[in-house]
């Protein structure tokens, strides 16, 4: 019902593509997914996400917990009928959200304890309830339930809550029961280089379809953020899907996946479309600069989707100035689109083994730009 | 340029089909007009007012005055350039805005002042510069600069502000200049029967290529707005378009059409929607009730949207519960859709020349079904 398969690898970096078969279709690796949190990546229609070239999207399991009910999600035909969406669903477990919840949460070997950002109301999650919304929810990859180390964290500390996310792995494994899933198993060990050799080599030993690196992008400099995750992705067996959680800018897609990752989600460019930074060829832009106020020319030249098709960016700058929705609508299918866009490159890149030379050129280019119009 | 063609008159009613052609194309009427004030939509792309089968969309002259300003508009190409949108446009001509500010505008014979909702700007309108802005926007049909009597009014203060809107059309027919666009004139007079037919009378005296009855629904009770608009709709020349502004419900697009008029815009669709009122065959629908929380079924079995066709009543309230952008979007096109299928089945009913039979059903149909959900 699942298999990976690489179609290519590159010779002078660790980069591979491929493609992962779920019950709902095909995606190519490496692989950037769009965030929709609640069910829906934010002002985005499924047939726009299937436009800009989306394969896969990412969804919440803490946020659709708590609302609408994973219950009710399952009355509804599940997460893909639910949304609309026929193609390949990832949730995560609700770990890093109930992480997110700082003082909100208390967790112990048995599970956390979490108060509700909506309401203030308590829940507990143990592994076996992160597994059992989740496969109530019916997504094609599923999350083992983790914890993801504070940033920064002491060696004894990171090596506790590594060794609680290996306990909770091996809880989730035992507790799935679809066969229709995959469940993937998440790399932690905070900035500790033998830490995160430790965790991903006993993941590994219990043998999951896929692996995820978790606990990045969470405060460290970007430097140290590759190098952890490439000591994770040197353990991890080239025949399993790489999932690197929660990143990141273009750079950190391109450096990443030179260094052998294969799925990415991110909530950057839908975020950052909301509020008027948009991604283009030539680098940053802040739309409701002045400068855009009679700018007849589309945000990228380069680029092909239906905002740049059709709209100027002195429309796109008036559209957010009155806080029109429409402006957030346009702004997501151009962003998605750039970043899935650059996915395919990427790919192109690696299939045509000129991996290397792509990567160079492209953070040549984009180094200097991307500080160009932001603020 | 432009020439209107009744094609269907109803033998039992005063109710009449034709098609309007204008620069950008041509619109069947009777029509509605989505409203777009500040040059968009409200959560519409321009493919979205195409599937949903808008042909002409309304944009509001004050609105875009103010944000971004007429002159960036005709320097972005004209209104529909900027907006993506090459069917017809009608603007209005901000008197009605005008009107809305209440104290924040004084009115005399020359012209009214009033400040900016925005910024708190002063501004001063006179008939020709409604004119002139219009002119700069680039619409195809654009509208006299008028005073919307208050409700209630005095005869003569009634009078009064009729007699200003009769010297401002004047003053508006003399000042345009593009070939074009077709300039409409507007029959105010309250709700006093005399006033309306003098109003009336004097307005076709200046011989528009169409007329608008603006002045309704200003406060006054359904049964008196439709007395005054067919004072008004039987002054006017058969072969003009006759414009009902700022009108209304369901009801009131079968009831006025049955009573000639030929043209319609109201936010009402667009606002309900966001406020996630929506409009079905067999009444309006409160998509936030808890109802609606396992609801597997469409908004409306007889609507064939994109909203209908793809998503249950239970994601639909999910996404108005969760604040989601998307609410919007698909709520905005099953009510376009609703309120322009409503407008083919009253031309089609008319071609067959059924129309009273089909407005006596329309309405008894309705009747009891707007009240069964709203709250």
């Amino acid at each position: 019902m699942f298999s990976y398969t690489i179609t290519n690898t590159s010779s002078d970096t660790a980069a591979r593509a491929g493609q992962y078969n779920t019950p709902h279709g095909t995606f190519h690796t490496p692989a950037f997914m769009p965030v929709g949190t609640q069910g829906t990546v934010k002002a985005m229609s499924p047939r726009d996400l299937c436009e800009v070239g989306a394969e896969i999207v990412l969804s919440n399991t803490y946020h659709l917990y708590l609302r609408p009910g994973h219950r009710v999600v399952a009355d509804l035909g599940g997460l893909h009928s639910f949304m609309g969406w026929d193609r390949p669903i990832l949730t995560d477990s609700g770990g890093f959200q109930i992480y997110s919840l700082g003082a909100l949460r208390k967790l112990s070997e048995e599970g956390v304890k979490f108060v509700s950002h909506l309401d203030g109301s308590s829940h507990f999650f143990r592994p076996e309830d992160a597994v059992a919304i989740q496969e109530a929810l019916g997504a094609d990859i599923i999350m083992c339930l983790d914890e993801c180390t504070s940033y920064p964290s002491s060696w004894d500390e990171t090596r506790a809550s590594m060794e609680l996310t290996l306990s909770w792995a091996r809880r989730c494994r035992d507790a799935r029961t679809r066969a229709d899933q995959a469940l993937f198993g998440i790399v932690q060990g905070g900035m500790y280089p033998d830490l995160r050799r430790t965790s991903a080599g006993r993941t590994v030993e219990m043998d999951f379809p896929g692996y995820a690196v978790g606990g990045l992008s969470v405060g460290e400099a970007k430097g140290l953020m590759y190098e952890m995750a490439q000591i994770a992705l040197e353990q991890l067996p080239p025949d399993r899907p790489r999932y690197i959680m929660g990143v990141g800018t273009p750079e950190d897609l391109v450096i990443l996946s030179g260094l052998g990752a294969d799925m990415f989600d991110c909530v950057m460019p839908t975020r950052n479309a909301r509020n008027g930074t948009l991604f283009t060829s030539t680098g940053r832009l802040v739309i409701k600069n002045e400068r855009y106020l009679r700018d007849e020319g589309p945000v990228d030249e380069a680029c092909g989707c239906y905002t740049c098709a059709n709209f100027s960016r002195g429309y796109l700058r008036h559209l957010f100035m009155a806080h029109e929705i429409l402006s957030s609508t346009l702004n997501t299918i151009h962003n998605l689109s750039y970043y899935l866009c650059l996915m395919g490159t990427i790919r192109e890149a690696i299939a045509a083994d000129q991996y290397a030379a792509f990567q160079k050129d492209f953070l040549s280019r984009t180094e200097g730009e991307n500080k160009d119009d932001t603020d």
